[in-house]
């Protein structure tokens, strides 16, 4: 086990390696363009939220190298222990989250204060930094966990017919280290990001609506800090008691941590605001903290009606997969773009709400209150990943079978909170993207020449949305390129060692794993860069070219395309994930029948789909939002 | 020979009859309901439009019949026999496309001047007959088409291994009827829709823009006049000469009827605009004109460039293929959504210059003059099914195996041009929507309480974007989601039958063509209501309860995510069509090679995807437009 473990961890801390020092070479350019742009306190800036981004990645990444194999070690005790081992490492990453975030923020905002005369403009570089990192870690931990997953699970699972994690795949060691740097450490760069932007944007939201009143600036940070302490008293409250197994022991937690949130978030806004803020009463901005919450608890209900194993959009995948490849992807597909729907209404619904209550800022406090429980959030999803790979070190290791029918139905639960937390980092971004939007509107008011009013009627807003709605799609077919090119190279890798290293397959030779991963390592550095570069360089472009008015539509234009894209890849694919678990109970003729073979297609799809393309695009609307946030000053 | 075209034709005539008896039961309530809401004058524009609609589809669908079986003895002869017989068989229902739809507006218009005092209101409802009984054909006919496909080729080609066609296969009718009521009816209701709307747009923004002028009514029409004259011309250049085979011939015929057109727009533009057009040249007028044609040649290339199997992306899924259906399928949606880029752009820049040029009237006659070619660009599309259907006859009749070897060459082609006229369509659905967009908007305008800007900063209008967005999403999941259950339907049908009747697959039995037939046919009707109620009826519900403005966002909002899905669907499923001929041809291993069966999920998922789902966007999206122009009074 120490052995499989060690070989993880050191996999995992040397890809993190090379990516961050590729990363940290085009972030020291950019810092020096903002330098000379801006000034030296807008790159310090920058430099802080990319330095704090990559401390929540490479932590996300050690704790769960640490979390796994003593989850594997726990599961022989029985069920309660590896779960509690497992979601204990991941409230360690959620907690450190959403502290380090709330730590960048308000630490940066105190410095601000004392040599910046309170001018917001270096946290929006701090957003940027902290943004532009994770656009990177999603993007490279995402492709290189899915090339190695779907490269690995097609010659081992459908080709060989050996099972998942099974040592003699020379592509398994790879997979494994792909779970560490894709699922822990790129999520939890995105949720860094996300956390900060909105801060970040309900903060500079606040002052250019209310310039006179401070009041607006610490009361995201408070909300953020109440939230905090909630989801740590919610943590406690995640224990297997009774029936009704893990999911309800962490809705639990989650519940608990709403409920003290929101007496948090009374008091505090009756003591900040005991007058109101302008004309909104403080029960009104107390009224759009809940929206936040309810928000979340609505995306929990609707991803997992479309991913859980329970509800009818699985079951009919499952179902169309008894008749071929072909109708299990054309179901999925169907399921995919189905569950856009209720998702947008919900948003809909609450900006429209938040909107009526407390104006633009109220539709910022309402994205802060539902980023605030990120804490606990993130600690739901992260011990997925954990037991995952607990289970794959349990496999490798040769451990007792009950080790493994311990790890693989928490694994099941994780996958169903893994695409809860996807759905609720998407729609929280959607949000948050809005209120960017607003902010640089209001920054192109602030500057004069513009009535504040992007008409859909006037032809440079229009080009504007049809470029901005291209964008996601081109990021998106990038990274499925990219996963699909990786994980050919590594079906040819695989193949190439079960057919020329004798032995390989009987178990009596070891293959070379090295291999496997030095592929997926460069191929996801390579492949983050077009990407990134795209989504830095479309809103200076656009906004230099084509002028203020046409970066407004392309900034609403990602936004649309990319939470239909974002919510579809991230839905579809955990469903598709979920139905091949599904038949792999017995259903639908079960392991080894053709419905099974066909399941196994719709997950290879779904990978790249829900762990690259789709959670890739959350950071990446944010980047141009808040690119263009920092280039409005040129505009004018 | 006579016995099997007679099958088909008696097939498709069948379901022709059920689909449109439907379809006249609900058109009939709509035109009550208009009579009472509008008036004697306006239901009669509706009905004039469904039934010219209706018309379009039934002679389309006729002339197929007819033809297939003629191509398939003409076939005999050799390449250029056949080639000649399909392509006059496509130009008959092209031209009578085109001929119908002007036919129909400028009749009415007629009409109109004398009863009804140059009041447009009932030409706005002749449109929406004309789009709402083409989403019928183009889902009825999509999902009874794609359906049999699927549902014959996963039983007869994956699990048999028989070929294409075979009479052996108990779906193999239910498929050829498919081509003509999908392929033919539903692609001429399609295309007719297409531009009764543009001409009607550009008449009503025309009159809007510039109320004292009446020249701006018959500008449009003159246009759609002219074009179809030189589509006649172009037709006669349609020639197999020398080298450069069927794509070469086909092309010649366009760019000679281009010519044509450049030079009668010329002379048009200059005699009915001989001192401009307000503050617009007459040669700025007819520059505009020429955009159409610019952006229609644009199209041509960008579309041939995704799915010809000359050029890299086919040949990335081609070689994503030997690895497995997975990556086919990862290696198809990212080309299906890379392909999006290069058309939004060829938009964006013609709605950029045409507006500069002449205003919002501008871009609706770039959009008019890229319609005015519809006749020889649907020329061009039909003759593909006819092959197509012919090369069935032709297997089916155990005809000799070289009729085979022109049709199938011949079908390759046509898949091609298919999916240049649906992105030609989805491009120009584009345009004719915005145009239809500013007119609503005009419209609110005149009815004061308005200032004409939709702006991004309303909290309404950004509802409306989201919910417009989520859509064709929702529409487009409804129609994959019929294909995936009916031709799961029908692989149950086909495997009972080679189950239980005996001798089936030595041939010395007959299957029970009829029963797949029925199945479709059924699934067809049933599934094609809802997707079709919500598109009639989300534009009167989100305008009644949210208001105007939150109409004009929901009508962007579909516009918008309408054209990615449509052109991504449309080409994708090409690409991956193509993907399977390439194969076929010899190349990754050729027919049976694993890459090969990977090819053909590829292939069963795009069916639904580029002949369901995608080109029955193209009406969706401006039913609802029309339906917002028309209730745009009630709003006010």
């Amino acid at each position: 086990m120490n052995a499989i473990s060690d070989a993880i961890a050191e996999g995992a801390a040397a890809y993190m390696k090379r990516q961050y020092m590729v990363v940290a070479g085009i972030g020291a350019i950019i810092a020096v363009i903002l330098f000379f742009a801006f000034g030296l306190i807008t790159a310090a800036g920058f430099i802080v939220g990319a330095v704090f981004s990559t401390i929540a990645g490479i932590v996300g990444m050690s704790i769960a190298v640490r979390s796994n194999i003593r989850t594997a070690q726990a599961a022989k005790k029985g069920l309660s222990a590896a779960f509690d081992l497992a979601f204990k490492g991941g409230a360690v990453t959620g907690l450190m989250v959403a502290g380090l975030a709330l730590l960048a923020v308000s630490g940066f905002y105190w410095v601000l204060e004392r040599v910046a005369n309170g001018n917001l403009q270096p946290l929006i570089a701090l957003g940027f930094g902290g943004s532009l990192i994770s656009v990177f870690a999603r993007l490279g931990g995402g492709i290189f966990t899915k090339s190695a997953d779907v490269g690995t699970d097609m010659v081992g699972k459908i080709e060989k017919g050996i099972p998942e994690d099974d040592p003699r795949n020379p592509g398994v060691i790879a997979d494994l280290v792909g779970d560490n740097v894709g699922d822990d450490a790129g999520m939890a760069a995105d949720l860094f990001e996300t956390y900060v932007i909105t801060v970040i944007a309900a903060m500079i939201l606040g002052h250019l609506t209310f310039p006179a009143n401070t009041a607006v600036l610490f009361y995201p940070m408070l909300i953020g800090a109440i939230s905090i302490v909630a989801s740590i008293v919610g943590t406690w409250f995640v224990r297997l008691i009774g029936k009704g197994g893990v999911m309800k022991a962490l809705y639990q937690g989650l519940i608990v941590a709403m409920l003290i949130s929101v007496a948090g978030f009374y008091v505090l806004t009756t003591n900040i605001f005991p007058h109101g803020l302008g004309p909104i009463s403080s029960l009104n901005l107390f009224l759009t903290s809940i929206i936040g919450l309810v928000v979340t608890i609505g995306m929990v209900i609707i991803t997992e009606y479309f991913t859980s194993k329970s509800f009818s959009p699985v079951k009919t995948i499952a179902n169309a997969s008894t008749t071929g490849h072909g109708t299990n992807i054309i179901a999925g597909l169907a399921v995919s773009m189905k569950s856009t729907m209720a998702p947008i209404l919900l948003i809909a619904g609450a900006i429209l709400v938040s909107f009526n209550l407390a104006g633009l800022y109220g539709v910022a406090i309402a994205a802060m209150s539902m980023l605030s429980l990120a804490g606990i959030i993130v600690a739901i999803d992260a011990f997925g990943p954990i037991t995952d790979n607990a289970g794959g070190i349990a496999e490798m290791a040769g451990m007792d079978q009950k080790v493994r029918d311990i790890t693989d139905p928490l694994d099941a639960v994780g996958n169903t909170t893994k695409a809860v937390t996807k759905a609720y980092a998407i729609g929280s971004a959607g949000l948050a993207a809005l209120v960017l939007f607003a902010s640089y509107t209001q920054e192109l008011v602030k500057g004069g020449h513009f009535n504040g009013s992007f008409s859909l009627s006037d032809p440079s807003v229009l080009v504007g949305l049809f470029i901005g709605g291209a964008l996601p799609y081109f990021f998106a077919a990038l990274a499925m390129e990219a996963v699909g090119k990786a994980s050919v190279a590594v079906v040819d890798e695989v193949r190439r060692q079960f057919r020329e290293i004798k032995g390989l397959m009987s178990g009596k030779a070891k293959p070379e794993y090295g291999k496997a991963v030095d592929i997926v390592t460069k191929a996801a550095i390579r492949e983050m860069i077009l990407p990134t570069a795209i989504t830095v360089l479309a809103p200076i472009v656009v906004g230099f070219t084509l002028g203020p008015k046409a970066l407004g539509g392309l900034l609403m234009g990602c936004i649309i395309t990319g939470l239909f894209l974002g919510i579809s890849m991230t839905t579809g694919g955990a469903a598709w994930d979920n139905t091949k678990k599904y038949i792999e109970e017995g259903n639908f003729g079960g392991k080894g029948s053709f419905a099974h073979q066909s399941a196994v297609t719709g997950d290879t799809v779904g990978d790249p789909y829900k762990d690259t393309a789709g959670p890739a695009i959350n950071p990446m609307i944010k980047v141009m939002n808040i690119v263009a946030l920092l280039i409005a000053s040129f505009l004018i």
